[in-house]
């Protein structure tokens, strides 16, 4: 293992019908709230009526700010931002999915300083400081909830890149799985490729051969996550299933998975973000996409850990290592399309000839995450392997 | 999954030499903090030396207060809390085990209250200040650098009780594996009974049968802390083991495997605590004479999730599930006998004359616990199959 700081101050509040607390919860941090949201959906499912009824009850006043994007974008930030100022609220009460959190996460920074809240993704600058945020999760799967970054896109540069911040740790998140009963199949779908996501980057990246307890839970919540998402598929308001997906996506991004792993990369994101900031696609979509190329590239150059994955995770034992490494990387691909989460960029509407150009992009991330290895070459040689 | 609410704020300072940062971690919350201590091994072995040039360096004022016994009593935490009172520190840092801990959990909140600390234990007051307080751990098992309980014995009373409160979680742990390179195999062997004991607890007296998640971390991580101990009795000073051994206590009682279950009990640590309330026998040793008996006990009624065990834990495939429940609680007691520690009262020199008496006990905590379906009867026994 190797030396870590832990520290996650988030406060959790999980379970069926606890969208009711978030009035009590939001008063604790002040009496006027912007409230970040997405699109029309929370409105007609109604969870926005829950949520401002919660708030007039608790005494909280709040200002509507609506429109965050599925890959939420700096203009809207921006746009946020000044409000948050003009109004001068106290807390950032964020209602949504990993966007919505995301770009709260960017508003509460940047409502708390004179620069230019893009600074803190470029490295300019660093967040000290944010107004509280809660949040209500309504749709599990980046784990935004428990942890103190987040991911905009800055549409002039078509850089998707990523703030943090132990200030941005969200004070109170409230997951209520009900929420989610109405997530559709592919969203639901996605959140599982991203959940495993979160857990397999570091998994597959770190050079320490020493670390059991993070890699028994990270195949072990795997597992839960795969088990869930086929459950859903079949029944999406499945009380159980929507439950147990929330807080293992939640715990699949809260640092558990990768304390004590040492230097570790995401790779996978790292390519997946080039592809949602140049084409309109969902997060999960661009990983599953991504995750069996990057298995297979891997897997042909170091298979030991592939083939544990294998064996632990499919049930794989047969072969040699070499065979079980590459095994993993097809299962994993398998179960992606079982799920209906796309395998290939053809069935992302995302053109061959585009590679060289993706690549370009992804080497803005590789420069910034400092991912060495991932020369433009071995970018495209990915790329050209999710045909 | 049941509702949560899942909290804990304690910052990990997690890696061999961290002990070196105690002084300016400490510094953070004050000039003068009250050094809380067991016995002079602490001393001898020059962690004591290590820690006050630490402070010294840092500019913090340190006041000695040792002594802390291996199952800690409330006369001694009265001196602490006097001692803290007369001397105004700002800050508590506690040194050593699980005990000192505890007890140093106890002096934070008995320093900020006019009232009797013991009626925190005894649930006549709640903690709802405490000294701040920082941790730098020497034996891995309790859990406590990571959690909000405590537990001390009142000797008048042969209650050994536990006091709680989210005031009470330590601000910074500094667990540095090196400091229990040295610790004697006896202590390793109960150290990883006593990390066993807290995750089988919810496991198996949860009656949630949706809980995957929190099975398979239980699952995953009793693995590891049956490896790591293995390993450590082979070769005490392996880096990795006392690493792996370390952070897995932490994580067995940090509430991360108790969110989502529901109601769960500690029935084999009520009867445990009423052994060390009684005798002089060390926590974990308590715990290795009990958790087989229990089991039997309980496989023997519902053994549903006994069988998963021992196939999950023990690898067990075969025969019908009566009998691969009991099966967990034989080889869960050849695996304490493996590893030294005692497997039943006599080798704790414990008089079977006394059954009765440690049942009487033992209901005292029962009573507080609401472990209704614990009368005496059922204790008795359990005990008797502890010979």
């Amino acid at each position: 293992m190797q030396p870590f700081v832990f520290y996650n101050p988030t406060k959790i509040d999980f379970g069926a019908g606890k969208v009711k607390n978030v009035g009590k919860t939001t008063a604790k941090f002040g009496k006027k709230a912007l409230l970040v949201y997405g699109q029309n959906s929370l409105k007609n499912s109604g969870i926005f009526t829950r949520i401002t009824s919660s708030l007039q009850h608790a005494g909280v006043e709040w200002v509507e700010f609506g429109g965050v994007k599925s890959n939420p974008v700096l203009s809207h930030t921006y746009a946020g931002i000044e409000l948050a100022k003009k109004e001068n609220v106290d807390v950032i009460l964020a209602a949504g999915g990993g966007s919505v959190l995301d770009e709260a996460k960017a508003i509460a920074a940047g409502a708390m300083t004179d620069g230019d809240v893009w600074d803190f993704f470029i490295d300019k600058a660093k967040v000290k400081r944010a107004l509280p945020l809660v949040t209500v999760l309504t749709l599990a799967a980046t784990g935004s909830e428990m942890n103190s970054g987040g991911v905009v896109t800055n549409e002039k540069t078509q850089q998707k890149f990523n703030i943090n911040g132990a200030a941005l740790f969200p004070k109170v998140s409230i997951l209520d799985p009900e929420l989610t009963y109405t997530v559709p199949s592919d969203y639901t779908a996605y959140a599982g490729v991203d959940a495993i996501s979160h857990l397999i980057e570091g998994y597959f990246t770190s050079t320490d051969t020493e670390t059991p307890l993070q890699d028994r839970f990270v195949e072990g919540t795997v597992k839960v996550i795969m088990g869930a998402t086929e459950r859903l598929l079949r029944q999406g308001d499945d009380p159980e299933a929507r439950a147990n997906l929330m807080w293992a996506s939640t715990l699949s991004l809260n640092g558990l998975s990768t304390a004590g792993i040492g230097p570790y990369g995401m790779p996978n994101h790292m390519i997946a973000h080039s592809l949602s900031a140049m084409y309109d696609i969902a997060h999960g979509a661009t990983l599953s996409i991504v995750i069996p190329a990057w298995m297979a590239y891997q897997a042909e150059r170091d298979p030991g850990k592939y083939a544990r994955f294998a064996n632990r995770v499919f049930r794989c034992s047969g072969g040699s290592m070499e065979e079980r490494g590459l095994y993993a990387s097809e299962a994993m691909k398998e179960w992606f399309r079982k799920i209906g989460a796309p395998i290939d960029l053809s069935e992302g509407n995302i053109p061959v000839a585009d590679i060289p150009a993706i690549a370009e992009n992804a080497m803005m991330l590789a420069q910034k995450w400092e991912l060495t290895d991932y020369t433009k070459e071995v970018i495209v040689d990915i790329l050209e392997r999710c045909y």
